[in-house]
């Protein structure tokens, strides 16, 4: 649709804070997406699709767009409809759930989709990011929550079976017995539950400082202190050292602990219930923790909640989230529907697998190139082209500006593309075509520390035309392809 | 992230033109778009995604972005970068390119996401929508074209093989020589060739009456007449004749009308290369047709066009188009980019295959729902339920709300899970599990003409709690499924 009328050369460049994901990360990340996909569809969960736009009091309610200062606005000149582009997946789900009553409950749905939040960019944070979504609505039995704590599980053995992975998991109805047990009032509860977020930050001491009086951080900013008294911050720390490499003995050591609180038990129980059946299931405490200091977004979240985080990379903080949220549609309905669910940061989980060099992804699709050494031979270059491709080979004609051989191998080479066919006059007069397997050529030339020779290493074969396929099949198996 | 200190409830609703995808037809989407990456990767293409969100002056040129009627924009409050949601694929395309000099060339790519065009809403004509692009660039050859009409076929074909497709093909280079040909001066093509493009939709007669003194249409809009001479318009015609359902005989009819048409042959003769290309791999006339009518967005193009129909849905216009396009990046960058490429409006073939009643996804991931019958038992529940999942076999659980079993049936039913497990204190005693068959119960219940009584039909099975994953797996089987 651009025209030609232009004249003055425009800047090529992204909008700030956003960033094109080329093709080598791309292959990676679509077969990330097809991975998690497969688990979510075993579960048995549905795709849901809905658009970046929507309308901000949808998505802010009626405090309106100017209460969020990370919203993206959309404008329509002469409509006066307020859109914004969506920050989350979980907001338009409530809302296609209260304008869809037709659809079954319990719903299950797994959505993957670009949100936007105009914050500030940094390394691997942009503006626009994909989330995967596993979200079951209409679920009051925590056997839901079960469920999304062994997907995440399943999910990251998708990924890579040999990946070390932890998933931490709490409840915010345990966590909120931690305030009648410490004496601390239920208003202050949320600035507690923050500063208790904190500990893998910023260590057990600052935490208790920052529950205190409050100091100075190490950039020289002041931490504003909650004001709690030596004894109540004592009472947080017998909370926060319950802990046990068995979750079974964590679940004892919590109901002593709040023996003497009212409805304490129960609120354990639901807990404990999720920990025996992942221990029914084979999601055993090599894998699955129990972990009080976590705390995640307690404004949203009503009862367990879970991350994911991979030891090997904890720099790269909780790659897979979430918990159970029990008033998803009460902005726009006064309908129930217990909720759970979680989120994958794709490009965050991308990124660290990436950085363990777990990514064992081809970075081409093309397993062939047929190179194009004259032009009077198209037809032929065409017809291998196509029997390759209809054999199921992958294959691309090289059909750019260059006529050298080495610059259309280099081409191969720059593709990551692994066999080249050569065919010209000579091979055309004697039926044959010359198969190189320019990966086998690497391997040689690299095993003789001659890498800038791998072109002329010798890993080709002559053969007869009509043993190409059979020819380029072998090399494939031979490369491990 | 949306908290509960909202109390007035906010209706929910979608922006302006703009529509969620449930899941059964997002079920049938992922599964086109499947089946489109494996045809494009198996040329070799690769994938690539660009943001939604982009500089303004990227997208419109320096012109700004009032220039574009349909944009939506986007704002940060207090940053004063101009943005804009992207329209197509191909503008971001271009900018890719000349800001990552690295990419190799050719450079052969697809991208499937969302576009957005701030235009009047209509049914089946949303303002987000999605675009499946492929496009070669760097590809001065004519073989590019060829590749992409065959891409076209064997995408329409991977769809579904027995969809009748036509594709009709043209050249912007052919269609440029009716100017001299019919003496019309060059600045009045475009209007001619719009007015040509029309045929179609409103008849030739009336194009006709476009091309000399105007008319007024249907609704009485006044048509403006292009003021060609009887003589011109008759030599308009004499192009137009130029038919045949052999396309060697259309281009032998071409090469002697514009004989006297300076340096007429040569372009003609890479329509005559394209299409004896396509001919060579299999492509025939019978599937791929010259149509000297189809003038597609001029603007925009430089050489063979062509778009694809269905000629059992003409409604539908053209579901997959495209074009060569050698100017692609001469806003951003002085280097020759020369391209071409195809589109598909994947919401727009989905609707078109859907009213062929061509699409055959099922509705649902899960082939069982187990039900939950007994809270005492739900050890056992969660047991079978993972005992399907790893034995492949898309299963969930019943967690909802609803004790009964008949609701439970009906709510497998409404999710179109074919397969259901009952298990009480009676089976857990006796170590069974009763499988029932639902898609069996309503094909007996409906060749009875009780369709109301499907969920009493007899097909279902008391077998030994061990037998589940074989039961279930045999009746998958006697469902096709």
């Amino acid at each position: 649709m651009h025209t030609a009328e232009h004249t003055a050369l425009v800047t090529p460049q992204n909008a700030y804070g956003t960033v094109d994901i080329l093709p080598a990360e791309m292959l990676a990340r679509n077969e990330m997406i097809e991975t998690i996909r497969r688990v979510y569809e075993l579960y048995g969960f549905l795709p849901l699709n809905t658009p970046a736009i929507e309308r901000s009091e949808v998505l802010y309610g009626s405090a309106g767009p100017e209460a969020e200062k990370s919203a993206f606005h959309v404008i329509v000149p002469d409509e006066d409809e307020h859109l914004s582009l969506r920050y989350d997946l979980t907001v338009p789900l409530a809302r296609v759930l209260c304008q869809h009553p037709e659809l079954p409950r319990p719903f299950r749905r797994y959505q993957v989709s670009p949100v936007y939040r105009a914050d500030k960019p940094g390394p691997g944070r942009f503006r626009e990011f994909t989330q995967f979504d596993l979200d079951s609505v209409g679920v009051p039995s925590e056997v839901a929550d079960t469920e999304v704590i062994a997907a995440m599980c399943d999910t990251l053995e998708a990924l890579d079976p040999e990946l070390r992975y932890v998933v931490r998991m709490s409840s915010r109805g345990v966590l909120d017995l931690l305030l009648p047990f410490a004496g601390i009032s239920r208003d202050r509860g949320p600035a507690v539950f923050r500063a208790l977020d904190k500990i893998d930050r910023v260590g057990i001491d600052n935490v208790r400082k920052e529950l205190m009086e409050g100091y100075r951080d190490e950039s020289g900013a002041l931490i504003q202190g909650i004001r709690l008294t030596i004894d109540q911050v004592e009472r947080v720390e017998m909370f926060l050292n319950v802990q046990s490499d068995r979750r079974e003995d964590l679940i004892s050591a919590l109901h002593d602990l709040f023996s003497h609180i009212e409805g304490a038990d129960a609120r354990i129980d639901v807990l404990a219930r999720v920990s025996h059946q992942l221990h029914r299931l084979g999601y055993h405490d090599d894998r699955v923790v129990i972990d009080l200091s976590i705390a995640r977004g307690l404004a949203y979240y009503t009862g367990p909640i879970y991350e994911a985080y991979l030891p090997d990379a904890p720099q790269f903080g909780s790659v897979f989230s979430g918990g159970r949220y029990d008033n998803l549609t009460q902005r726009y309905s006064d309908e129930k529907l217990p909720a759970t669910g979680a989120s994958i940061g794709v490009d965050r989980l991308l990124a660290a697998l990436t950085h363990l060099r777990r990514i064992k992804t081809r970075p081409a699709t093309a397993y062939v190139l047929i190179t194009c050494m004259d032009q009077a031979l198209m037809d032929d270059y065409i017809d291998m082209t196509w029997e390759l491709r209809r054999a199921g080979i992958a294959a691309l004609l090289y059909l750019g500006e260059e006529a050298s051989l080495g610059k259309q191998l280099k081409y191969a080479d720059r593709c990551a593309i692994p066999i080249a066919v050569l065919y010209g006059a000579d091979e055309n007069a004697h039926k044959t075509v010359i198969v190189k397997n320019l990966a086998e050529g690497k391997r040689r030339a690299t095993a003789m520390k001659h890498r800038d020779e791998w072109l002329a290493a010798p890993a080709q074969e002559t053969v007869h035309r009509s043993e190409l396929i059979r020819t380029v099949l072998r090399m494939i198996g031979e490369n491990g392809q």
